[in-house]
């Protein structure tokens, strides 16, 4: 997508090889307008996929998967990092390993919000070494749904989600597939 | 705003004098087309403020702070409620207590994106005991913006949040301001 990739080389810093800064359009400040873009083009990557519903995982992957939600006319659930006191009936959960964090977290998901049958599409800001994905779909297929499509906002296809999601069968569409990464450098 | 008055009766659930279950459309699964009607409702309420900015505190508030955001074609802020590692240059942070999770919270600002004389609109899923409002004042304030409005989807309107914010000298709108609550009573 080019718009988004131009966006990213204006106004994204690589901070290392690994590190890519975006906080000033995708996840501390946000260009909503953006996000709207990059929800049609999911809904056009996957118009063909029988889409259901979206899913998220809380906070960064909201603002593009409300978009994606919005443009499809679908519900959309977020998938909660913790887990409120007054959320404790029907809920599946797994744990999952924060790269950027370096802590696990408690990936929770109440099953109500999914009906058996559901066709989801997981919509997330990144997609790095794939941890978050691959804990959100375990929990979407255990509530019943089929994953039938992974989009992530950027991908750093340098790390191993992309190709081992693919491996598994999962269709994954990139808006921005960053291929290289160093100090001051980001190639697509 | 009837509409979300009407949803909140169908599909919200009090499940004591104080809690409010709206997890199915409001902050676990979320309909994203009542979250644009919020936005539409606060741009219309909020359309002499002179709001520069759209401002709100993760999770549950980013999205009617986004759907906000792009009627009123503003960028949107989200405050963080925990630093990535890679997030650490230019925050200012407030200790905010959540009486949800029964703990404090470090709620952070990037300064970088707030410009002095900024007006903000702040948006929230709830708002209760105002502890989160007011922390997020402080840090927008701290920041050199004005708070040029408070903006929750629901007010439990018997907490002191509400009254607390007009005292202070804040202008609040809440969409569906609750005055009462027993288990499975919620009256307007």
């Amino acid at each position: 997508m080019e718009m988004l990739k131009q966006r990213i080389l204006q106004d994204g810093r690589a901070l290392s090889d690994q590190v890519l800064l975006v906080d000033s359009f995708l996840n501390h400040q946000v260009d909503v307008a953006l996000m709207k873009a990059c929800g049609e083009e999911f809904a056009r990557r996957f118009a063909d996929a029988g889409i259901t519903r979206i899913a998220t995982i809380e906070s960064s992957g909201i603002a593009p998967a409300a978009m994606t939600a919005l443009v499809m006319d679908l519900p959309m659930v977020i998938m909660k990092k913790s887990v409120s006191s007054i959320l404790k009936d029907g809920i599946i959960q797994r744990e999952v390993f924060s790269f950027t964090k370096n802590a696990p977290y408690l990936l929770t998901l109440k099953t109500h919000f999914i009906t058996p049958g559901d066709r989801v599409l997981l919509i997330d800001d990144f997609l790095a070494n794939g941890e978050a994905a691959f804990g959100g779909i375990a929990l979407l297929e255990q509530a019943g749904a089929t994953v039938a499509g992974v989009g992530a906002v950027i991908a750093k296809a340098f790390q191993p989600g992309m190709e081992k999601l693919r491996a598994a069968g999962y269709r994954v569409e990139a808006l921005a597939p960053v291929k290289h990464m160093a100090e001051g450098v980001i190639e697509f």
